[in-house]
């Protein structure tokens, strides 16, 4: 790959008052960001002043209660959280060029709600949603949908792949010239230009055709974060944004080449696959505000929240019984989220952290890359990152919401323009002309599963 | 019932270009209203405007195509639709009063998607949104959703009954105090006041909580359209608002009776079950001029189109082998809503209507009572039915969209205010507040339930 690279991406991870775990205490936050639009609305009309490609939202189908109830009661995104595609639609209608992106899962969804959801959200913005595909990695949603025990990785995964195919069939049921709305021939739509899916598989049975026409895009942008086997293998085939967490210029290097050859052995562009490692920072004009900015934020971690953290990103074990001071004991692999587990135990060992040690570096990043400093050094980070082929953009992740974002405008934007890696205005309309991804054919899809004689390709 | 009535409660039914079949033909319609959010954007502030209680959508989880794809082709209604559910925030946040309803079938969905999603609009307008509960009478829909027959009507009733259950106890599972963002104490939300449902019933297990706080409204508002025994069985015991249709004083009146006197029965007080017969209307300041109008729109009918919305409405039949000016034949009850098909059937008997009369009486207002007349002549009507206790309010169905409503706008709200009928202004901010519905008392399904030893009360 050639070395003059396209201007970074940049998305904003919106994870109510920040992503560091006690950000909700921290005066720079809003401390209610568990049900206020209006929170979510200031934050996307910034991004979009600052000509960001897109927000995203996470989302989960239960709280994430631990097992400490006390731990719990103090950690704010263990409690509620606005449902994430409803929210984006009013995001929508108060902006008119950021990319609007929201988490669904495979696992606890049906493929016919989640593509009308999802073509609809695509009129209402003119083209401008991303749809983060994720499967269930929170045990507890079984309980909410009927199910005595959370489906395997695996077979999460097998659905998920279905799932897609599926969606992508209905988003393709009608053509782009199927409603032709003509009052002189009194004809409004062609039935010949739509197709029912006819889709007869082994989690899903789709008649079709969906009842939301073509959408802007096509489909929407199709994003993803899984990092394990699974999860990388569905995204060499039907990503378009691969969200990652790496702590490590190295490892973000070898994941970057190992998504776009696997995208390539498909057949795939690999510039039609875009890859955004998450950015943990902390920027003030001198490194040593910085430090004491972040530094304040810490100041809020209590140890028993802190271990609650650790034991949920370490897979759900009980840290309590071990020395807070000593290292990381040895851990099994669990059937939750396997890419995130790996890394945090990597990074203590790594690093020879202690548990509180390993807590406390996880508190605001969670296991992502972290720069502390000046505005100059954040963007040498971003810089670094992106020549050296680990990165095509990053999804920032402030961990104090409004305060930590805002900072990031003010004195980051204006340092990555200085050197030409952002955009000052929008070249495009719409989520995918941000991302230079090209429109999918009208019924592609289709016609490729009919000339391969089975519903994937 | 004492015969001084509150003010009406005036809601609009926005239905793509209009209620009428060949509205999309008309040029007072906008021709694209199947996948533009401007459409239905302009329209509901202009509702705002005029001070409407609420708009309202319809929806199908499937195209309503029917035997005659050449039919079809020429009928906007039979191809997409904007998911209404996605429509409700982005509306949201470009208005501030007026209450936003929409249908969600209770057939295809899982209760914990949508109490979230209804939650989480709650949140975002501030209260002021509304849930249409509906089993689905769209036969079409059991094929997307991996079903071989569509669920028969008894069946559809019990399981709604069972979800509008476990939606109120997912309601109640944050109380009202359970978040308090104390910064002092460091105490996000109190466990003690969190509290999982536990249900374990014939059609859903859910144990929760949900993951959204209480919103504004405590619960959205209950609106249904049951017109069976079994809709009216489920509207007595959980609605707030029943949207009905009726083409005669004399039976929106019986309906009226037995839907009040139903829910006295079971302990409710009848002033908190509020009910819309639909009010088609086409209005111009002299008569003549309403009829040309109301002539205009039915000049677009071909006997193919009215054949085929005929067909449909009663239950599916082809009716193209019986002579269009003979009488409607006999005909058999079927799977689909049972409601509407009585009507239809009824309106040819008593009128005497052959099967051209029939479909062209319906294809405006669908069996729903109907006034083409001066301004006075709708508010006449209006007022009557208000006074006789046929109606606590209208949802009103203009044929063309935008036209008939800006037209009822400008005509008929000036004359309902003369006569003292009709707020103008906004007294409260919430639907419930519009409506004078009482808000949900925190936790009362869930003391409910445990003290009677069931989920049901």
């Amino acid at each position: 790959m050639s070395t003059v690279r396209p201007p970074i991406k940049l998305g904003l991870f919106l994870y109510r008052s920040g992503h560091h775990i006690a950000a909700w205490l921290d005066p720079r936050s809003n401390i209610n960001a568990t049900s206020n639009f209006a929170h979510y609305a200031q934050l996307t009309q910034l991004a979009e002043r600052a000509c960001f490609d897109l927000v995203f939202f996470a989302d989960s189908l239960a709280v994430r209660f631990g097992a400490d109830a006390d731990a719990d009661s103090r950690i704010a995104t263990r409690s509620t959280l606005l449902e994430p595609l409803s929210v984006l639609p009013a995001l929508a209608a108060i902006t008119s060029h950021i990319g609007l992106v929201a988490t669904a899962t495979t696992t606890y969804n049906h493929p016919f709600h989640l593509a009308r959801r999802l073509a609809t959200i695509d009129h209402i913005s003119q083209g401008r949603v991303g749809w983060n595909l994720v499967t269930s990695n929170n045990e507890a949603e079984a309980a909410n949908f009927g199910l005595k025990d959370h489906p395997r990785h695996a077979e999460r995964y097998a659905r998920a792949g279905e799932f897609v195919e599926v969606l992508k069939g209905l988003w393709d049921s009608w053509d782009d010239d199927a409603v032709l709305r003509n009052r002189d021939t009194g004809i409004y739509f062609d039935p010949q230009k739509v197709h029912p899916l006819h889709h007869d598989g082994e989690h899903f049975q789709v008649r079709g055709p969906l009842n939301v026409e073509r959408s802007p895009q096509g489909y929407p942008v199709l994003v993803q974060a899984g990092a394990s086997d699974d999860g990388r293998h569905l995204a060499a085939r039907h990503s378009e944004v691969v969200f990652t967490a790496h702590s490590t210029l190295a490892n973000a290097q070898a994941f970057y080449a190992d998504l776009k050859n696997r995208a390539a052995a498909l057949g795939r562009d690999p510039h039609s696959l875009i890859i955004m490692p998450g950015l943990s920072f902390t920027v003030a004009p001198s490194r040593a505000q910085a430090e004491d900015k972040a530094a304040a934020l810490n100041a809020h971690l209590s140890p028993e929240v802190g271990l609650s953290l650790l034991s949920a990103m370490a897979g759900g074990v009980d840290l309590h019984s071990y020395p807070i001071d000593g290292p990381l004991p040895e851990l099994p692999l669990t059937n939750a989220g396997q890419g995130r587990q790996h890394l945090v135990i990597d990074m203590a060992r790594r690093e020879g952290l202690s548990i509180r040690q390993l807590y406390e570096r996880i508190a605001a990043g969670r296991g992502h890359a972290s720069v502390v400093g000046t505005p100059a050094e954040v963007a040498d980070h971003i810089e670094e990152w992106h020549q050296s082929q680990a990165a095509d953009g990053f999804n920032i992740l402030p961990p104090a919401l409004p305060g930590d974002f805002a900072d990031f405008v003010e004195l980051v934007i204006p340092e990555l323009r200085r050197r030409g890696l952002f955009r000052s205005a929008y070249e495009a309309n719409t989520l995918r002309g941000h991302l230079g991804l090209s429109r999918p054919a009208p019924g592609q899809h289709h016609r490729h599963a009919t000339a391969a004689g089975h519903a994937a390709p």
